[in-house]
């Protein structure tokens, strides 16, 4: 049973077109399932059924891609893997409204979960979802905030992405059977590879190969967000390297070519790819030493594989 | 224990402020609470304890908030209920995060239903909630289409006003522990009461008192929104009539005031009020009548009042 294909068949051919036809296109997409992955691996390590976990893992995707359906529409992003949006594909009504039913397809497949684990898988869910809402309102939150401590953008990414890949594990063993340490401690590696996952995002966006990352480098620059990376050079900047990287954050233009250049040339200076580059091995690395409590079978390598994957990622 | 009391103690003072304010802005705004009323009638009616349907009542209202808000945004609706609606008073950014949060909150609360009912309330909702959406994409489809057979509009009327309504009352006597026959009677009995609701709706738009609307009158009329009244006219107007609406429905005006008074003089001429209100007054009667074969205590006869009030109300 691959989960993959298990998403890929879900039929969305329904009526009326208009709703459905842009969840078609949006889970169409593809991405790297990582979710529903992480939750059947989690399922595997502790011997549970992947039938009973499988209807979960396919909700968290199809949540993942609700929540990216909407955030496109609030950022006014044009294109996701390479094809238009569904805003710009079709309307931003559209948009709003096939998303609203993309999170109720989510209910709906965990709603298939056997009965007596349906509690408690709903509550995490509930939970997760939440969090996520909370973590992306922070990250608007910070667009108007003229400073923000690292310690509150690491609390901003933890929500707005890490639960939802620990949330995956932890589900993923609940359903096989797993007790609440285990639990517990597939979350916290969940936390982690997430935090270091996004990191790893923000330092791609300035030093990803543009052939390779699937989006423009220096995106972010452009649009003076407030990343780790841009925190961490605001911190460890000097007088001068401080002012000149607040000047550019003042710039709003039409070609941001020559701002990219300069501020990623002020980064280097400072030396703050190394830096950020050390804080997603440090979070890589506790990801890892977490696994070392746990059973160890192919699931385990599998995590450990996937923690170092994501680590050498250039995409 | 008063669901409207417990609706209204809801705490939503929670961090961030800009994704829960939004949501205890729409929340106050009041409303006639009518869904979470009808499940709690529904689980008088069988005997049920309130406290266990109480959670669904609850997520019911706040489900419906929460289409009424993303609704706001995509109809650029400025006023809800006297109030500048959440996408005016804060963004259309805030409306979408801030709705999406709402319909998991809903999903929160539904969770709080006894362990053994939760599989089959959730599915409820999730069938619910997906004819809602459904409903929606309706209404927005029919805008681009030339002819709306009246069939097509109750189905949309259905799916997007009644199967809420209707949904309420099973769940509520499905909680109580009613039988299936029950269950599906009550179901009947709002879809009848919703249809009658949702074309009483259309008939004060026309010949409401915009003192006791609490909308302007005419604001269908304005933008050619193909009502069961405008459908209803259509299909009764002699050669000469037909041809004055079609005009009509071709004008795209700033000032609709001559375009209200001349659409709604043509709606008199066909005699259109009389016969839409003989349709209401008919969904009305089906549903008094579904309630004889039902239980017969204060509840029924709350329920019976309430069909009755909806049938003569003119707000």
């Amino acid at each position: 049973m691959d989960i993959q294909e298990k998403i890929s068949r879900i039929n969305w051919q329904r009526e009326p077109e208009g709703l459905y036809a842009p969840i078609a296109y949006t889970m169409a997409a593809g991405g790297k399932r990582i979710r529903p992955q992480l939750a059947m691996i989690a399922c595997q390590l502790f011997g549970g059924n992947p039938e009973e976990v499988a209807p979960a893992a396919m909700a968290l995707e199809v949540f993942h891609n609700f929540t990216l359906l909407h955030d496109d529409v609030m950022d006014h992003a044009e294109v996701r893997r390479g094809r238009p949006t569904v805003h710009i594909q079709w309307d931003e009504n559209t948009a709003i409204l096939s998303g609203d039913q993309m999170l109720i397809e989510a209910y709906k497949l965990l709603a298939e979960v056997p009965a007596f684990v349906l509690p408690e898988v709903l509550q995490m869910f509930n939970k997760m979802a939440t969090e996520v809402c909370e973590g992306q309102q922070y990250d608007v939150d910070f667009e108007k905030q003229d400073q923000v401590p690292i310690a509150d953008y690491l609390k901003m990414i933890r929500l707005k992405t890490a639960v939802l890949l620990a949330t995956a594990l932890k589900m993923g063993a609940y359903i096989a059977g797993a007790d609440t340490q285990a639990q517990d401690a597939l979350y916290q590696f969940g936390i982690n590879i997430g935090l270091a996952f996004q990191i790893q995002d923000d330092i791609l966006d300035v030093w990803g190969d543009p052939t390779t990352f699937g989006k423009a480098v220096g995106g972010d620059i452009s649009c003076n967000k407030k990343t780790f990376v841009l925190l961490t050079a605001m911190q460890m900047a000097n007088d001068v390297q401080h002012q000149e990287l607040s000047d550019w954050l003042e710039q709003v233009l039409d070609d941001n070519a020559e701002k990219i250049t300069c501020v990623t040339n002020i980064y280097n200076q400072i030396g703050v790819r190394e830096a950020c580059n050390k804080v997603v091995e440090e979070y890589t690395q506790q990801a890892l030493n977490i696994l070392d409590n746990l059973p160890q079978n192919a699931a385990t390598d599998e995590l450990r594989n996937l923690a170092k994957k994501l680590y050498n990622r250039n995409q």
